[in-house]
This record gives C-alpha cells, sequence and structure tokens, in this order.
C-alpha cells in the first residue's frame, strides 16, 4: 500500500506547490479539503479560475488588477510621485500607509543573474516611458533589503541619474516596536549611520 | 482602494479556509497562484474537485479510499488486530511502521461533548460488528494522547470489556531521539512508569 490512495496523492502534490508548503502541510490541506462539504470545495475550485481570469496587470504600472488600469492609476488626485516596488504583495502593504499618496510602479521582480533574470525581464521600460509622460517629480527606489533589492536599486539609480528626477531609497533602521538586542549588526550600523537630529 | 482587489480578496479567503492558515498566508498563496501558468492553475482546481468525487469512506473500516473498500481491509493476509485511530491521517502513519501487519478501524474523531461530539458521532456501531464477524483478537487503541483521545479510550475500553477481547493501548514514554530535557513532566512520568527491564 502506498502511503496515501492515489487522487489524496494527486491533491497533496497540488498544495505542495504552494510557497513554502511542505508534503507535511499539503497532507493537512488535502486531508481537510477532503472533509468539507461538496459545495465548499467546489466554491474552492472556481474561486481559483475565476481569480486567475478576472485578474490581471495594469497596463501603467503592473500591479494586479480587474480590467487593464488599477485603481491607483486611475485616481487622478494621486501625487506625481512613483514608488517602484518588486511585486504587488508591496503595493499593498504601502497602501496601508494611509499617508502615502503617490503612485506605484511594480517591476514583477529584482535582478537575479543567478537566475536570468535581467533589466528585460523587469518592467522598468514601462517605468521609464511613464517618467517622460507623466511629469514625475520624484521616484522612490522601494524594492526590499535583500543584496538582489539593493542592486536592482542601485541599477535604477544609475539609469535614472540622468533623466535629472529626484531618485530617493526607503530608510532602513531598527524596525519600529523592536527590540535593539535583536537587530542585526547591519541593520543596526544602517541607523545609526542614517541617525536623525531631534 | 480596498486592500485586495475584489477577485483576489475571494481567493484569500477560500484559502484562509485551510487549517493552520492565516490571512497572511493565504495571501501568499493566493499572490503565488495567480503567477501560475493557464495550465497549472486549472490543473490545481480539477484536481480538487477529482479528489472530491474519488475519495470515499471505506464501508469495513471508514478509511479514506478509492471505491467502496480500501486496500488494507481487501488484503485478506492481514493479523486479526484492529488498530483503532482517530483519523486517515493516523492511518498513514502507522502504515508507515512496517512492522504493523494489522487492520484499522477510523473512529472519525474523538468524543467531545463540548463540540457535541458523542458516541453516536463516531464510527462505533461498525466497530462492534466488525468484532462479532472478523475473529479479532486483539483491539489496540491509538487515539492521540491528548484528553479527548484518552477519554476516547477509556470509553472504548470500558465498552469491549464485555466482549472478552484483549484491549491494548500504545506506550506512552519519551520519542525517541528527543532530549530528556525538553520531555514534559507528564511524559517523564509516564515513561518512568512504563519502564521495561532490559
Amino acid at each position: 500500500m502506498a502511503d496515501y490512495i492515489l487522487p489524496l496523492e494527486q491533491l497533496i502534490e497540488q498544495f505542495a506547490r504552494l510557497p513554502g508548503v511542505g508534503r507535511k502541510t499539503a497532507s493537512r490541506y488535502a486531508l481537510s479539503l477532503i472533509d468539507w462539504s461538496d459545495e465548499s470545495a467546489r466554491t474552492f475550485a472556481e474561486t481559483i479560475l475565476s481569480a486567475r481570469s478576472r485578474i490581471g496587470r495594469c497596463k501603467i504600472c503592473n500591479n494586479l488588477c480587474e480590467g487593464d488600469t488599477c485603481a491607483v492609476c486611475k485616481d487622478t488626485s494621486r501625487d506625481p510621485i512613483i514608488c517602484v516596488v518588486e511585486d504587488a504583495r508591496a503595493v499593498m502593504s504601502l497602501e496601508r500607509v494611509r499617508d502615502y499618496r503617490g503612485r506605484y510602479h511594480v517591476l514583477g521582480g529584482v535582478l537575479s543573474p543567478m537566475n536570468g533574470i535581467g533589466p528585460d525581464q523587469l518592467e522598468i521600460a514601462g517605468l521609464l516611458s511613464r517618467l517622460n509622460n507623466e511629469a514625475i517629480e520624484e521616484v522612490i527606489i522601494a524594492t526590499n533589503p535583500t543584496v538582489e533589492g539593493e542592486a536592482t536599486a542601485l541599477y535604477l539609480q544609475k539609469l535614472l541619474r540622468p533623466l535629472g528626477i529626484k531618485v530617493t531609497r526607503l530608510a532602513y533602521g531598527v524596525p519600529v516596536g523592536a527590540d535593539l538586542e535583536y537587530a542585526d549588526a547591519v541593520t543596526l550600523f544602517r541607523a545609526l549611520d542614517g541617525r536623525r537630529e531631534l
């Protein structure tokens, strides 16, 4: 007897494709789903298909959206600032900061030569054409503070400098609410380096 | 602007129904699924539906199976021992112990008066009728070592004693490979209590 019967095994394989889901977690999801009502399972399957068909990319900023333009790009009252981020998740996080009223541009990844991702695989051409057309005053580079995010920020900074637009980067430092004891040395160094007068 | 666009929000809600999945993990799954190819997403949705329709319960032991009888119950070479477990997951775990060649009976839960689960909600009648028909020599009660699992074991023990069949319970003790330092007092007490001569 195999560990699991075939249809269950297939379901586990599917769940195991989700990010961060190993075989054990996938089995847990699959066995739970088996106990759902027929209607619940059908809704789950249908939602997957309908989400896929209804969600597209904004033709201006490349963010996830319904239709061809996202709500931020449709909103003409937004400040002439573009915040450049790696993915749609970053947009959601920044939108929760109610104070930010600028626009976004989703790169769709970061430079990663090891994985064959160069500038052409990112939405950089679209960003340049927006900077030509939209009278933007500032570009905030908000890629993640990882090695690849940093490299991408550096690349964009060099690319945008000749355009004469103000280019900024998110501040580094200790996260609010954190304990200094647990901050790593690099973060603390950046926090000291970026200290501000009170 | 809401945190997420509607179809994405709906997908997140669906993922959040899986056990142990909060909103943040559900968003991660949903956003990853949006990036899958159309074919992958369709396979995922179809596997959910097909698993649901193909997987049923064994009419003998109540384990998950394709068709109406599971592979263990079909196997006539199995020892006349029944291991009573809470759910199908426990069967999978025990099947990995190659030494066990007995049969199973899946209760489909544990006694839990707080949640309205009494003996009638569990597959106990089926177990009793098997004990009448199958010439079983031993019943191993292998419900989980939780309060409810213990209560269920006690209930079954009392119920089965009049039948004159040997009823046993899985041994308690320190898990193999664990460090005594991290074992809780109750487990250590049980390990001492069940000590064996070498």
